[in-house]
């Protein structure tokens, strides 16, 4: 069983998952590790962790499961530099946004028997706004856990055995897991997650030029204006990376809601816009 | 004082303004008018209204105030009826969406000494769905109730005095009064109400067309995803007049929109996507 966990990047994910873990009744130690001091100690104070670990890397080696909760481009370098120090007989695995790269990395230095265990992972949680302070242990109750691992990969027994143990901490942590392909993923998240943040980021700074200087104009938006621009309070630290390495999925996703928009622009004195309403209300029906 | 009241539309704004003047402490009468049997029927039940309206002019006709909370062109249609039926002691007022062309009505028909006087009036509150069976007594609290009143109306001394009266009665409701132009209004609302809204409808349309058939992938989307679709379940019925009455200012908001858009989609890969994510950051900073 697992004993040991290391949480590499104590932010909202991470802490969430430190409280959650608790919750679920995992009995082990937890180290965490945070770049920054503030969200580590945050942690700690929290009881989303146990110590605070001074160095990622030494975090990792001496646990059996390790888990990592940085921006995409942090997870990779992590994965490159653990790939030489961790045993078969532990477990990677991370919480990225976007899984083609991770996964690529993942089938390139682990998942043999000689090699250290990874498995791809991603929540379907999160807040607009990141940080140790927001953590919440039923961050991931109800919410859907997608992993994109591979049958075809030759783990260890012991490597294979702490894997089904994740998920069965993630299962008691609340979430549903869904195994999906790492291109699929990408394809899917496109729509049902990038589109919308990037979609709330352009209206959110088009108001912003049209009625920023007029804070009154926001109460009059109400609940559907707090709604639809809610997430365009989202960090760009936190969605850089996923631009970065979800570039053509997100392009295909942007551009088809401009000539949706476009569509629609064109058709509001037309019956094409009732059209257009009931194809949105079906989306929405229950 | 006002001492009867007709709402013209007991669906969910008619039947919340029944509930919520009944919770203000309005002690008068209040008749209620459906063009659905059971939306007046249900109003009633929730004690929205104390009596069914058989027909709309005739309960104008015995109240001192009417309130229009039906569509746009039905509110055009009955101002133009109202005009000839009620006496300049009688004040009408409504609820629409868009004020230009109810302000012009109200500047042809209403609002001289010897005519019926008529206060333009538009709550920034609702629901995605529409129907008295969601009513609710807090619906304005909060809320902001615009007006776009012309101080250059002379009304009779009794219809000056309703117009009063409805104004505090609408604070007692909860809501907070803003005066504004009728062309600014309608300008402002297709920033603030109607680009959101279109947007939402534009969104879950594709979504609905992308992943509709794969209804767990809405689960994968979580909260976000909700909410940027949530509109997107708004009736057609309630959108149309809106769509045909402000086309001008919808179309200069959805095309800087899409222009936005396509603008974020060409800059994935570069720094410009950090300044839109601070532009975004800035609309929602507390």
């Amino acid at each position: 069983m697992i004993d040991r966990i290391a949480i590499l990047g104590t932010g909202l994910l991470g802490a969430s998952a430190g409280l959650a873990l608790r919750s679920a009744g995992f009995a082990g130690s937890i180290a965490g590790w945070n770049r920054g001091k503030n969200g580590a100690q945050k942690a700690l104070e929290l009881g989303a962790i146990d110590v605070i670990a001074p160095e990622p890397l030494a975090a990792a080696r001496s646990s059996d499961l390790t888990l990592l909760c940085v921006p995409i481009y942090a997870t990779l370098d992590l994965m490159a530099q653990l790939a030489s120090i961790l045993t078969p007989d532990q477990l990677l695995t991370d919480v990225g946004s976007t899984k083609a790269q991770i996964f690529a990395q993942a089938a390139r230095h682990y998942n043999t028997p000689d090699r250290p265990a990874f498995l791809p992972g991603h929540p379907m949680a999160g807040k607009e706004r990141g940080g140790a302070e927001l953590a919440d242990a039923n961050l991931f109750r109800g919410a859907v856990w997608l992993f994109t691992d591979d049958p075809a990969w030759q783990r260890s027994p012991r490597g294979a055995e702490l894997v089904a143990d994740w998920r069965a901490l993630v299962a008691a942590m609340g979430a549903r897991a869904i195994d999906i392909e790492p291109a699929r993923h990408d394809e899917m998240v496109a729509w049902v997650s990038h589109l919308p943040q990037f979609t709330a980021t352009a209206l959110s700074a088009l108001l912003e030029e049209e009625v920023g200087d007029a804070p009154e104009l926001k109460d009059v938006g109400g609940r559907a204006l707090r709604e639809m621009t809610r997430l365009g309070a989202s960090p760009f630290s936190m969605w850089r990376d996923i631009a970065l390495t979800n570039t053509e999925p997100i392009e295909r996703a942007l551009h088809a809601l401009e000539q949706r928009l476009a569509y629609l622009r064109e058709n509001l004195r037309t019956p094409a816009l009732r059209d257009e309403f009931g194809q949105a209300n079906k989306f929405r029906r229950e």
